[in-house]
């Protein structure tokens, strides 16, 4: 069921390299945060033409921190598991000194003055920021294929999406131009990407991450998130920049099933792709469901907060500059103004009972296990596809499992399960607030090492 | 410019009878719960006819009440302040066993099982519930005059509104029916119809008296207030239901006038009756303003986030049963539900920065004062009225010296200002949270005594 890639294409020096891998080659003086700068920097001369993942490049700046990262390594300074590595940050996120454009005309040319907390934290544990991704503008959508400085390329196949907001960063990571990357997500803008893309993406519970410094979309369900080819390097990067994580579990982890069903039709043969890929190791797998009630109010309370929060960030851009945007993205947030403030006032009052409804399904499960993304990576720009008999929006499709998880602000983790066509799928694990280390125990168990030498860009799909 | 009142009518027995001669009284054996009660049913069938105070009496329970608190009394068990004071509750304010409607035919007959949590302090306190106060319908509308239970009507001129929407609460007291009522204040319905109808009026800081139980407007906003003859008898009150009040203020509390009129036009002549009573005491005042831009997200700030919350409360019983509604409630309902999103976001962001511009104007000042209601007691119907040389709407003028403070959940304490056409004004006073004292303070200081002997229903004016 789980197809094989059928042909090969170049790929960046980072493919197949953990960062397990990179820390001890930087410690035995095998290599030096130079070398990988410089290599991170050659792949993205090389492969960004083809695949758009990032909006800018600071090469001399980039240089300069690996030399320095360098120096303090012989020096006897270890700053940790990130010290040296090259990563890339989503075009949302301020670093200061660097162009961040939100992927809009409205913020062409912007220089931050200051760095997101999530910035200063990666340069605390001596990551070197090769440059900022491809973001779908201002991340409002889940198609990576509306930015003012265009689509982000799907690496399996460049005529696909890439899925967003965070596209930019799953390509990075999936076509080894970096090993890490951050991003953003408020309805599955890491997760998705992550999944079509065919890398790891980690979302942590709301707020373990900070968002201060990151441009909103909806403070209600902003998380900041990771990218990285593997769970095991998503939890490396994790604990290096999060104090305070939970050791190993005390139990291996129960793994329950839920039926995505009730939250949205899946194509049968990703569901079976990401549900195999997982029963290999933990065998026969209990079935859980969303109540149907639970999912639709899920679903109400996602897009009634998300438009009203969306809406205020935007109500002067708007008024004043709407030509400014994206033609899509414009009508979207036109619409998304027109939501009524009775809807998302219900929508917060529902969350804590959503929760509970949730929370009931952890009663006799540690980890939830769902496809990550029902489809595969449509083409680039298209809005219907045909599933499981009829026709569906791809945005709604694309959202519909990873959305309920940031209502509830739960941890939730994708990881690689296998392709259909030759074109990735992914396998999310969502658990309790708190309860991270389960994922990652659960991927580790699941889920083989990530396809690292299968070939990427350049196969040919039916379009 | 404060002039008499004309024509005496009948009035109840509590009218100039202070809640600190009557607890007097009953220890000294002079009267007795019970004959309070019956002083307060008989007041209650003679004039609620007039005035249409109540829409519930529970004669058989107050009398019962007033036993055992004379019981009590007798065995030494003293409750304090309230021990024995009739005290009419609001038609929004659950009590166990008694119809509770919320002026609305959709709760025709409904019965409600639990104590409000007011409710419970007042019989913990030993007060004894007389009855329900006609309450504008679901206490949206500051007229008092929609209500499924008919207008509840202004003593002073039963042909003119109370008020609202704890428009039978200030009846109640204005007219002698009882000398303590309980009202809710979301944008000023205990202070509103309190100036309207000559009574003292007292919202407490946010939450410092608990909605639990209380059917809600805008939870936001929300607060439960008390009503009596005269601020003292609103602290005494307030001090028997909430403990760990302040004691006397350590320096006589400096006063600043807050001219109205950045808030909305001001009937000269209410303003000058409410600055008069103040700066026969005082002297001089400084002269404060809110700044204009402020005046204007105050403003913004309260409507969109109460239209929201609002709209969501009846969501259902708009769609399911609209024709139960008064047609104007329906009407501003239905325009509530239209309020987008994003402006109730911006309301709730708004906040703090609005906090911080009101702060500063207390930088210099312990107390702002200003007056209640730009205007006197409209016809009952009215919609428009005259002011400063323009048409005004009715409900924007009665809440906009009222509302902002709701916004940022300050004390606010209404007291009577003397008269302008022998109808009632208020002069309005406003501190800083947890600096409850010093509203009676000023009070105590700056007002007389209130015109307990001044005749009430009967006067006749210009219609």
């Amino acid at each position: 069921m789980i197809s094989s890639p059928t042909s090969a294409a170049p790929r960046g020096h980072f493919a197949g390299r953990s960062l397990g891998d990179l820390a001890a080659d930087l410690r035995r003086r095998r290599t030096t945060a130079t070398d990988l700068a410089r290599h991170a920097l050659d792949a993205v001369a090389r492969l960004d033409p083809l695949v758009n993942a990032f909006t800018t490049v600071s090469a001399d700046e980039a240089l300069a921190a690996a030399r320095q990262a360098d120096r303090e390594l012989a020096d006897g300074l270890d700053r940790g598991p990130l010290h040296g590595i090259p990563v890339a940050v989503k075009d949302v996120i301020m670093v200061a000194g660097r162009p961040v454009t939100m992927g809009s005309r409205h913020f062409a040319g912007h220089v931050p003055t200051t760095d997101a907390d999530c910035v200063r934290r990666l340069k605390e544990a001596g990551a070197v920021l090769v440059g900022q991704t491809t973001t779908h503008e201002f991340a409002y959508g889940p198609t990576g294929d509306r930015s003012a400085t265009g689509p982000s390329r799907n690496p399996r196949d460049p005529g696909r999406m890439s899925g967003g907001s965070s596209g930019g960063s799953a390509v990075a990571v999936a076509a080894g131009m970096v090993p890490l990357a951050i991003g953003t997500d408020t309805g599955g803008s890491v997760r998705i990407p992550a999944a079509l893309c065919g890398t790891a993406g980690f979302k942590p519970a709301y707020g373990v991450l900070p968002t201060g410094g990151v441009f909103p979309l909806s403070k209600t369900y902003d998380h900041v998130g990771l990218l990285a080819a593997s769970a095991e390097d998503c939890r490396i990067a994790y604990h290096a920049l999060v104090t305070g994580g939970r050791p190993s579990a005390e139990h291996a982890s129960r793994v329950g099933w839920l039926d995505p069903r009730t939250l949205f039709p899946v194509d049968a043969r990703v569901l079976r792709s990401a549900r195999t890929v997982l029963e290999s190791s933990t065998g026969p797998l209990d079935e859980l469901r969303v109540p149907q009630r639970v999912a639709e109010e899920l679903r109400e309370a996602y897009t009634a907060i998300q438009s009203g929060e969306a809406a205020a960030v935007h109500a002067e851009r708007l008024a004043e500059r709407p030509d400014l945007f994206d033609p899509e993205v414009l009508d979207r947030l036109r619409a998304a103004a027109t939501v009524p403030a009775w809807r998302y006032v219900r929508g917060l009052k529902a969350r804590p009972r959503l929760a509970d409804a949730v929370d009931a399904l952890f009663e006799r499960h540690d980890v939830l296990a769902l496809p990550t993304v029902p489809i595969v990576a449509p083409l680039i720009d298209r809005r219907e596809v045909d599933l499981d008999g009829g026709r569906v929006g791809v945005r709604d499709a694309l959202l519909a499992l990873t959305s309920p998880w940031n209502v509830l602000g739960l941890p939730a983790l994708t990881v690689p399960a296998g392709t259909v066509d030759g074109l990735p799928t992914g396998l999310q694990l969502i658990c309790r607030i708190g309860e991270e280390h389960r994922l990652f125990e659960t991927a580790a168990r699941a889920v083989p090492r990530t396809d690292h030498e299968s070939p990427l860009i350049g196969e040919s799909h039916v379009h």
